[in-house]
């Protein structure tokens, strides 16, 4: 149990505290536990690539605009100025930037008349489940993008500016940030993958004598569920808004691929609502297990009870003292010659008569066969 | 249960593992155990018919374009290299060629300029309850669709083709992908009419005994309905779009058999509703079942100790060993004349004052009638 | 039980068997169970009525387009060939035809360009509930109804028609199909009012003794309700649609009519969602009623259980044979001069504990008052 | 119980049967036990009030149309030819005349033309929870308005015109029908006051011992809150289709008092969900205070159980007559010196050792204290 | 108990009686216990501040107009004179006053024309959870604020205004409505942080042994949610509204801001859906823990009873008194050399053969364990 209780600590969807209330819009408040960021800008074009990691974001400005697409990364929340200082070099409204820092945000879009403003998130299952934040601000020709800590989740997106694979280094800023989603939309499929897994396995396992444990399962699962439900559904609608909106910073060739990406969320939503559903059933199978077994135990208390009573009775009946010598009509059996065997005869109908009822109800044997309630299966039309 | 594990497992929307995360969208990875491909040709208009299987590709230029309506079907979808051939030969989209072979898509309609792609899943209950993903690539004077396996849905179309009966020959490719979409649809009929006639036989043979027994198989039934509606529900929606839209690849006469068609869909997903009503409804009549089994249990027990205790209780009491020479307080009824008689006495009527008072709250007694509560029945207005 | 059974099995929403899988859109295949067809032609203006039963239908062509309105009748769908000849004549579409004869139909509304295809439903309760499709086409100048069998639904129509009742004659196509729509639509309403009886009564009823027999009355009636709700909702949305939309062949003043028949639906609707949620109620209340039965019996039990048992373990101890001669330790009680009356209230004192036990716990008397939980009842302000 | 089903018989939304199925649309037939009606004629502008009583319709038509506003009520619908007198007057629509008859319609509002027709239901709480029909016509200069029975419900707003408060006088027909439906809608608010008092009273008294109980109230009253929901929901709608409308028989300053009015609605809405959601709450604590009865009374069983079986085996124990004569083996501690101590000894820790067992699993103590969970409250930030 | 009585009793959503049904739309009737109003006006622009406390409502034409924005805040609503004095002075229509003293509108958004009437509401957790009106009218160069109490939820406001931090003395009128909206919203979040900690606590500290009590928690949790829920869902629709309606009284720079604040409401809704799906999660364990306590508490019944039934009959079985000397056949066990220790053997096997059934069913060691179940925790792919 204990465990179950670390395990389940820290899955809940705790609420990070924002600024204090009324404080002034647009405070970016760092929260002090954030880690320090890792700023990298990438700079492409068509023929161009250029890779470098920043310490002082004055030499930001020099770099940007020199090339069809400028990217900065920024890994790590903890420095409130830094961010700030980003937010001027590139123009961007103070109220996202708000946004970026209060790690709680549902994923959505919004738009700042020459940038769009991205919220997504990812998820990871390391030794829980965890949902993090990923902020995109999309310009003409740069992308700003914030992740809460250094983990790997761009990773194949700068591989594949690398490599220049699948050319995407001929795109603009547009097709970036839908690469950016995608990878974020795919992180949670093999986490969902994995819980269908562990359902399957719930499933396999689950009997009338683990039923109780196996409930307290399926509630983590449920709560897991629940906290990848928050996460995942706002995307449909921010992806769904991205792919079918007419802002002129997306470009109808990568409404094509965003459309896939919302695709994805789709199914993915449509899968974790499988997960919720199957969950509610196998619930539904514990609790009637839980009450079978119930049912079985207070079974085998009356058949007990019954067969016993009666006996006991006709035991403690013959156990009486009354004076044989006092009265003829005083416990005559006591003195017949086959006192004792008849004694235990009736108490062998008795016992009979209980067994023949219980049987007849139905109480010794098995339940009944559902025989033929499945008439076509063997023969499909 | 073991059975019952076996069909289960099978039964469950396990997700087939998509392309990597973060992978080139676009990428088509063919999943390793899916079937080589049968590819067909047949092309047509009404006054000619070609059929012809294929096994190098690159006789297939050769053939589109000289007839008003060529059909390519992909039967087997372990050959990436060939899927990708295809895609270049007819122009299509590669993140559309990407979900042909990622088989556990959401029926769905998308446009892509000078073609349009359709996902279709047909159903079908061989030992289990199986989807399985048919794709449709919809152009001017083409067709190209991909089904999982060699199975036969695509057979009654390829009959009426070759029979011309119909009129089919004279039509266009959007009646062809009709067609086809009629087909895969038309699939859910039998089986959904397999579950509700096992719903009827369940109804007719549950009873106290076997309820148990009932839940499970309810949970099994209601297991496939969720995969059933999984599948059916998106068909609605594509099929909605595809008769309502405006896109100029769909002829007018044909979105009036399009209609049709989601009709079908609307009357499938009604009856599937009410098929999961059903179940819990019988659900329901299952618990009520167990618990009235319940409540008869609990009244024999307490019928049968509520007689023998007192009994018992008195049969001990003269079976106490008090010496009745110390004292004539000590229990002078052992020495009665009619102590026996009287103490037999005592305890029928005991036993017959517990009758009547259990008799008195009807726990003896068959349960009430519900008399006159259907008291316009026989003679309706 | 049995009797049970027989009423649920011809309730069930089965859904007839449809054209065969892959069948040619448009195929006409006749029920084989199906009524031969009457068909009755009806033919009227303000100052005209001609009314004929015909058994050949080349006569047909004859009668139409001679007067404002031609009404034909059919009431039977035995009879395949007989319907496609009426389509032919009609220039009534051919899917439309097989939505005819397939009579699972769902209410609803199709333009054909120059004729509406419209299906409602009637339902009727005679030993059981069972709801009938009828078809109607609408053109300029006729109405083509399909019933399926030769029960009374269009006798009003007749009838007015016949007696030329409400300015009927002087009106159009189009309102003879709501007049015709609207006793569909009427035929809800005593049904419904009875299901309101029957919970009526079941409420009435139902007690402790009999809440398991009114849960499978309230079962039925749930299931019937579910039957009816499958019926009535797609007028909902079909009157609707003949009420708003601008289609030419319905009049404005027609419209108006439409309007009032959609209310109608609309109040079917309501009070079936009421009678749904009665039915909830009082399964909660039979809940209630079979849960505060099993707590009685339960207290029954234990009341009787733990007054005996310390009796019966007082009587048992003083029956015990341990040699009062052997030790003056050894059960002097026995040979006390008062030790038979000191065992006797010994024993009336655990009796009298427990009792009181009890009575403070409240597991003797009745339930506590909810005194005083309706303050201003009696005095509404 | 008996008072109970009187009080809910009355409450049930009883469906009145309207015009037979198949009846001529428009057909006025008064429920034979309508009240004569009672009619009254206002006439008013802002420098003139005329009221009158009027028992022939003939002298109708010479006040109409010489004041600003005229309003005719009638009180009582038991003369449907008075009411198509009525209609015939002012042009009224058949088929809204036939809603006026039928007092089981939905608030709404309909257009004929140069007049609205609106229903309205009004409620009052004398002995049992009622709802009332209110019907309006709304012309230009004349609002003629039918109420069920003479009930007091239009008083304020006669009491208004008679004393000219608030400038209603200088006010158009549109005004008037504001004021009426503004006094039906406030006809809910001490009603649903009264409910909120109920639950108040229910949840403060609500216990062990008369949980049952309460679940019956909790019933009432949510039966009684079904019936309520039923009559306020559509005020909604129908009231912000007046509020938005752009039907020139409302002026755009009435508008804004019917947006007020339609607020009044969207907060009785609000309330009554609120209401509904206390009862479910509150029907849980009940099932959960019954449940704990349960476990308690099992509990007790099962310890006084456990307890006295082992001491009565022990006792029977030393009952048993074996010879100590016939062998030193046969019960030798009968004759021991300390037997019989050792018996009770034995008796004696058997019972310790129970009570230790119980006491370890909490069965004895109280429940477990919830220390802590609610680290915050004394404390608020 | 009677202390959480206390607790919900002021939680309750209790409803304020408005002015009485037919009073004139517009009635301002204070309500008797509603605070003497305080009323401050702070005037402002770029360069200037004034503020003061007004005694006399007089002063207030001569200072309003001079400055770009006039701020007139009124805290308590019991003067019902001022406030229709305050509605002379800036124009406010007579429906919105009579809403600001009836204290319990939801949040929305009225226009009037000239200015828009915006009603919000405010939480605080103090002793109880309690929700406050606070309703703005928003004109061109002025705001007029009502709160209920002198409570300090402007504060924040003013003292941003007094300091002119954040450029706010810069802006609008529009833009310090929303300053003080962002104030109200704020408000939710340091509630809904505690009741997040409330619940873990719960989670924490639930056990078989005060599930009972937790219950109870959970339902008062339950009660303040469904209060804030009620508060917090209107604010969505009103923000939306603000953020999105075209109204020239907010600028689009203002828009902005609200979209922000619309944005926190969603996120308060989201999390407390959240919330209450913890809510009924928990209580799914709670009462998993209650019924398996109950399993386990037969079980021990069960076990003890069927151990000890049958050695009580044996025992009472050699207690029986029939005369060894009257016959050979009567009780010859008592007789024999080993009699007593065979009928403890007896026992002994009796014992034995009952604990191995119990072992083999599994009712005497731990559940069953749930092994892999979790096949990929430990080695995410």
């Amino acid at each position: 149990m204990s465990k179950k209780r670390v395990v389940r600590k820290k899955v809940r969807p705790r609420f990070h505290r924002r600024t204090p209330p009324g404080a002034l819009p647009g405070t970016l408040a760092a929260d002090p536990g954030a880690a320090q960021p890792e700023i990298r800008v990438i700079a492409y074009g068509p023929d161009e690539f250029v890779e470098e990691e920043i310490h002082n974001l004055d030499r930001l400005p020099t770099l940007v605009g020199k090339h069809p697409v400028t990217w900065v990364n920024v890994a790590g929340l903890g420095d409130a100025a830094a961010i700030g200082r980003l937010g001027e070099i590139f123009g961007l409204h103070v109220l996202a930037l708000e946004d970026v820092v209060n790690t709680h945000q549902r994923a959505k879009v919004e738009e700042y008349g020459d940038h769009l403003y991205v919220v997504a998130r990812i998820v990871h299952l390391a030794e829980h489940l965890q949902t993090e934040q990923v902020s995109l601000f999309v310009g003409k020709n740069f992308v700003v993008s914030f992740q809460e800590h250094r983990n790997g989740c761009m990773a194949p997106v700068v591989e594949r500016l690398q490599t220049a694979r699948g050319r995407i280094r001929e795109t603009r800023a547009d097709y970036l940030a839908y690469a950016i989603l995608d990878a974020a939309i795919d992180s949670y499929f093999p986490v969902l993958e994995q819980f269908g897994e562990r359902l399957d396995a719930l499933d396999d396992r689950v009997s009338a004598r683990n039923a109780g444990e196996a409930m307290t399962r399926i509630h983590e699962v449920r709560s897991d569920l629940l906290l990848l439900r928050r996460a995942i559904w706002p995307h449909r609608e921010a992806l769904n808004m991205l792919a079918r909106d007419t802002n002129p910073l997306i470009a109808d060739e990568t409404r094509i691929f965003l459309r896939d990406c919302y695709d994805h969320s789709v199914q993915l939503i449509d899968l974790l609502e499988t997960y919720r559903e199957m969950c509610a059933d196998l619930r539904d199978v514990c609790l009637s297990l839980i009450s079978n077994r119930m049912n079985e135990i207070m079974k085998v208390l009356t058949v007990i009870a019954t067969i016993f009573m009666p006996l006991s009775f006709l035991a403690s009946l013959y156990g009486i003292n009354f004076d044989t010598q006092a009265s003829p009509w005083n416990m005559p059996e006591l003195r017949w010659r086959w006192g004792y065997p008849f004694a235990l005869g009736l108490m062998a109908a008795a016992t009979g008569g209980m067994l023949l009822y219980f049987y007849r109800r139905g109480w010794l044997g098995a339940a009944d066969e559902l025989n033929g309630t499945e008439p076509n299966r063997e023969k499909p039309p």
